[in-house]
């Protein structure tokens, strides 16, 4: 049986690679690194700079491959999502294949394999099934907390991590005063009643392009979709993240 | 101006730390150790160990400091944990005064220091305020999501992270599929209708200590009230969480 390594690495900064994660890397035989990839920047160098700065041991080989792209000619997502996601259950079981020595295979994945990623469900396509082990690495939510230094929910109070498309469609989450949004690609906040709501946003979090605003949401909204669009432009990709309070 | 540094360790795996929190400890003049958790634990051994392995300047000095406890004659909750929490600050600040030249000091946090942990709002009542500088560790959440490898959302998805009081007191968060329950002293996914419910159980998630349990909620909730008691047992002190999931 083959084992599949999950190594969370972090949302940018290489210094959020934890020891676990150096060690999972040093004892792979093969470590696959996607030659471009989902979005359209600069995080396959990234991947290829840990590994340069932190793989010691000779024995380790780097397999570099393409993902391959979305069938956009299937209408449904769904469908189109797991057409997608075998695709490249394929990619990586060719991959191994064509070492054929290797036993335990590694894949660096942004964050933590556990957040919004897909690594875990393409990995329970292979078959035969491998072992897979997870190495959990630094979200984008805890460098977003790190980086206004702020907890993250109240005293003994509950908070919900949602995405931009629910936020824009349901609303704040019910049952909660604290929410923290993710994959939103279009300031979806100004759909909602902004009064009495307070925002912690950060674009780039953990790496050096790192942008951060905060405030209270009427007053900061604006500034923060413009701040966006610019860095946006400037840098040809973006992925930000934000918290919102209520309340405060 | 001090310097304080809030640095996340991780869940009691000394190869959590990542390489950031590492160089943090490093760049310190003075690490403060609480010589007792708050808990009847063996923590404050594990956070000297930690220390004993990575920090390799000899510049810096570690202080070890006896944590105040709760004047439980203070009836209320909130009272007792501000008076305590201002306790507490007055031992941070009497360690660094007797350290004249220490100008950057570095606290260990459990896991990440945003999530259900109070050193943010102890160091807020430091007067004069402190420079703030988190350093983000793997949480809980995620060494239980590690241990199971398991998604902690489903696609597109939000979840939310609650407390054992909340889940007992208020029943499955509203609007939600997915819950992440800590700070539960008491298994309290009994309080629930379990029809239906998946969970994903950890105790000690990330040590040598580790222990897992998951299965539909009516099937395998004694086991864990069972296991967790005895593990309780033998070791003196125990640190749970969980994930339930409706539906699957
Ligand atoms: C596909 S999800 C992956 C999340 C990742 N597994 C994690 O643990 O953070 C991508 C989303 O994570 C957030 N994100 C990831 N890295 C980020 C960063 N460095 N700065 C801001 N947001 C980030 C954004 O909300 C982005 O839309
Ligand atoms: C005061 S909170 C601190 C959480 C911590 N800041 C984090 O990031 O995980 C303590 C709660 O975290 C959870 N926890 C912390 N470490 C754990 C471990 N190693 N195994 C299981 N649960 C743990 C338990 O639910 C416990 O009641």
């Amino acid at each position: 049986m083959i084992e599949l390594l999950l190594v969370g690495i972090g949302t940018g900064n290489p210094e959020h690679l934890t020891l676990q994660a150096i060690r999972a890397l040093n004892s792979a035989d093969l470590i696959l690194i996607p030659r471009k990839g989902p979005d359209k920047d600069d995080l396959a160098g990234l991947r290829r700079a840990i590994c340069a700065e932190v793989v010691t041991n000779p024995a380790v080989t780097l397999a570099e491959f393409d993902l391959p792209v979305r069938d956009e000619t299937i209408a449904d997502y769904r469908r189109r999502v797991d057409h997608w996601h075998d695709a490249i259950a394929r990619v990586w079981a060719g991959t191994i294949a064509a070492h054929p020595g290797a036993r335990r295979a590694a894949l660096l994945v942004w964050g933590d394999p556990s957040l919004y990623d897909s690594t875990l469900r393409i990995a329970a396509r292979l078959s035969p099934a491998p072992k897979i082990t997870v190495i959990p690495g630094i979200t984008s939510l805890q460098a977003l907390t790190a980086a206004h230094a702020i907890p993250v929910n109240e005293i003994g109070a509950p908070f919900t991590v949602t995405t931009g498309r629910r936020l824009r469609d349901e609303g704040f989450p019910p049952g909660v005063d604290t929410c923290a949004v993710m994959l939103d690609g279009e300031c979806s906040f100004r759909a909602l009643p902004m009064e009495g709501l307070h925002i912690w946003w950060g674009a780039y979090v953990g790496m050096t392009e790192q942008i951060t605003l905060s405030g209270p949401l009427p007053g900061v909204a604006a500034k923060i979709v413009e701040t966006r669009a610019e860095a946006r432009a400037r840098h040809g990709w973006i992925m930000d993240i934000y918290i919102l309070r209520r309340g405060t």
